[in-house]
């Protein structure tokens, strides 16, 4: 088993793209839509870590459904692979060509109109080449809002998004991008189209396919439109940051604020010191906003609907409340409430600079997993203690959306040390972390996905009676294995 | 295409129990789990309105989840044909055997413990044949609240419920039966198990399995036991009921309502004033909450999770404002707010009780058909002309889950005509309806779903491409086509 990344490459299809081909594609999406210089498919073929490279005989740039219908069909055909790709954001390589990949890159960016919204209805349909953050705008004016929310929202796209069923900060509250979607579009391996983009919040005839789609990383499909749902606009929102105990304290707090806040909890992000503290060493004018004898804080975030009427009762007096009564239990050592925007843009500036800051301070290493939420404190202190057996002097700064039960379960290279040596210690603390996540049930991707980088993971760590099903599906849906060849499971 | 039930019997296995057979389902079950004679089965293959009589060859009735691996296998390795069967409350035939089967009806109702209850992670994890409401107490005991709420929860069991992504009154703030489950334990069709019991809120690796086998009505598996996700109990609940201009001022109070409640609407039902009548003709003990000059009444509820506090605002004080508000645009014409546990029961019973109230009002036509939410309005007014111009004495009575964009398009047959005349208009009203429902892009069965009764409509409304991709995925997945044969799809 593998530290990351596949230990071979897997078997995929690999018909070249004849000079024929060329030419039935270019009648399809026209001269600007077909990419064929090596200069010009670079960043197709380029995970954005850059940690992948891969290579594609061309890259397809459709500007409608009917033109990706009839650029599969044509793949489809001629048993050429496609690989699709939003804005390329993603992180385990699921939209990264393999190096022997001979067929096309499908990309979907002309894809980005925002086809209707309907604010009475609380709903928006869009193409899948649209950028999240264009979407969260375009809600946003129509007094709406989009929850899907997460690092990459300026360049990713929401087809990607929803192949990947991306998490994000506002999961606690509104779920992952699955649960975020109505109805879906989707382009079959054999280039027919699935009409499922229906607008309904019940649906009772047959099996739910839009939820097949979702997930899937493009092997099943390509998800050309959607119908996605939203919520009021915020109006009344109050941010926190806690001192706590431990992460039981964040539990218990987290589980009493559902009801102290009228369910109305947005965001419970568990922070060590030490992630706090690196994001002060790297990041300018950003502000620690609480220091206490405690390893632990949480941000915290309620947000309300309905704006504060004069007299009555807000958010920020619920909070306060709440944080007294957290604070006599003891689960609460010292608190502050974010009193200006400026200071609640602060708290999420420490949450949200954690990668950027890991980045500047050199080597480490990082797992996104999940396990039931009131096992979290359970997992850290025999995670910790498995990875420190491995590695005494790395250093811990773990972090995670705690409602979600996820952890971003995080390592600074000891004081020193190089990436070199510390890929040597690499398998084997990959393999004492998965471990224990599947010990205790854990998932090994909670939100990141498979793609590329956890291909053999999965198939280590899932049951054979799961991998099977999954492979009867693939098998069914796509018999020549052209679509996204060789992510998320090997066949 | 039929008005309702399918046109001829769809093609099953018809392999014979053999007495070696029901020998080794003997040896799996013990004696008391195997039904064989003519008046124990009877129950088990009729379904409750009493409309379908089917047969089967034996009722078997495991008592864990490896017992209905072994009963499987052993069907499987036969071709034995199995249907899976909770509650039996179905109202589309989906458990109810055909009459040529001749293999196993699979009753889940001996699998019926609550495995595990988290508060703090707000899971439960629980067998397939735990009734519904025995569950709802159960998280009651527990200061949680289980959503999923329902006519037949007496006797319905959660693994029908799940199989068949239930729907009920709190849909529209919770979703349907699919949104309330972390993870799933399915027996497959070839007596494998899938564990997919998984507490996580979030786990993207690979396709989403559990999404395939909630709503496929046994088809593809047997559900055997989920983790469900519980909420804070309901501590502050203020039920209103309105009279309102029209539907489509039901629509605009909903999308208020949602900000004006801090994203607290529980529920919001509209009834027709003649669905009010006929409950108070028949209904005994039931009082009209109000009479006003308007055909159209909106049953208005708001839950929080926060006890009421002294001198805070409460629902119902952020009701009454939010009802002034409305008043004074002209959507709400007249309101009362129960007072009284009592007063808010009766406005419950009100709602509940039509579908009793029908049928004592005698024969009648209802459809349960979804349109995206803001087309409700639209779809009434076209549905109610559509059938009038076919009978125009019959008398509409339409209700629904206005939130879910679900209604239960309803008539009283005319005065004095009997069932049998009723029944020649049938198949012209059906198709009518479900000709408007399609061209609307909306569902035939919003929340009840196909069954047997449905089975000829869904292949007629959906698209050759979406029943392909389902009968890939029921073939791919039970290529002997043994579980649950001839419901949803005809093969």
């Amino acid at each position: 088993m593998p530290a990351a990344g596949p230990s071979s490459e897997p078997i995929i299809p690999t018909v070249p793209l004849t000079a024929q081909m060329r030419d039935s594609l270019r009648a399809i999406v026209g001269a600007k839509g077909l990419i064929e210089d090596e200069h010009g498919k670079q960043p197709f073929v380029t995970d954005w870590r850059g940690l992948l490279v891969g290579r594609a005989g061309a890259v397809v740039r459709p500007g409608s459904t009917e033109e990706v219908a009839q650029v599969v069909r044509l793949c489809h055909d001629h048993g050429i692979a496609i690989v699709p790709q939003g804005g390329n954001t993603g992180l385990m390589g699921g939209a990264t060509p393999w190096p022997a990949h001979t067929g096309i890159v499908l990309s979907l960016g002309r894809m980005n109109r925002v086809l209707e919204l309907d604010p009475t209805g609380y709903t928006m349909t869009v193409e899948a080449g649209c950028v999240l953050q264009t979407l969260q705008e375009t809600a946003s004016r129509h007094d709406r809002f989009l929850p899907l929310s997460l690092g990459a929202q300026g360049s990713c796209m929401i087809g990607g998004n929803l192949s990947t069923n991306a998490g994000g900060v506002q999961v606690l509250r509104y779920g992952n991008a699955r649960h975020l979607v109505l109805g879906l579009e989707v382009v079959l391996p054999s280039g027919e189209v699935w009409d499922g983009l229906r607008a309904l919040k019940k649906d009772n005839t047959g099996y739910d396919l839009k939820h097949l789609f979702m997930g899937a990383e493009g092997t099943l499909g390509i998800i050309t439109k959607a119908v996605l749902k939203l919520w009021p606009a915020p109006k009344d929102v109050c941010t926190a940051w806690l001192a706590i105990r431990d992460p039981r304290a964040a539990l218990e707090i987290l589980s009493e604020a559902h009801s102290a806040s009228e369910d109305n909890v947005g965001s419970c992000e568990l922070m060590s010191r030490s992630a706090i503290d690196m994001v002060l060493r790297h990041i300018p004018g950003v502000q620690d906003p609480l220091r206490a004898e405690t390893p632990w804080y949480l941000l915290l975030e309620w947000s309300s609907a309905r704006a504060r009427r004069d007299g009555a009762e807000g958010m920020s007096e619920k909070m306060e409340q709440f944080l007294a009564d957290q604070l006599e239990a003891g689960r609460v050592l010292d608190a502050v409430i974010a009193q200006t925007g400026h200071q609640s843009h602060n708290m999420w500036r420490i949450r949200e600079s954690v990668a950027e800051a890991s980045r500047a301070e050199g080597p480490g290493l990082s797992y996104d997993v999940s396990v039931a939420i009131s096992r979290i404190p359970e997992f850290i202190d025999l995670g910790l203690k498995a990875v420190l057996d491995i590695l005494p002097s790395i250093r811990p700064y773990p972090l995670g959306h705690i409602g979600d039960g996820n952890l971003h379960f995080s390592f600074m290279a000891p004081v020193g040390m190089d990436q070199q040596t510390l890929t040597q210690y690499k398998a084997a603390i990959t393999r004492a972390v998965n471990d224990l996540v599947t010990s205790m049930d854990g998932s090994i991707s909670a939100e990141h996905g498979i793609g590329i980088d956890k291909l053999d993971e999965l198939s280590h760590y899932r049951s054979k009676t799961e991998l099977d099903i999954m492979r009867t599906i693939k098998r069914a849906l796509d018999p020549q294995n052209i679509m996204n060849p060789g992510k998320v499971l090997r066949l």
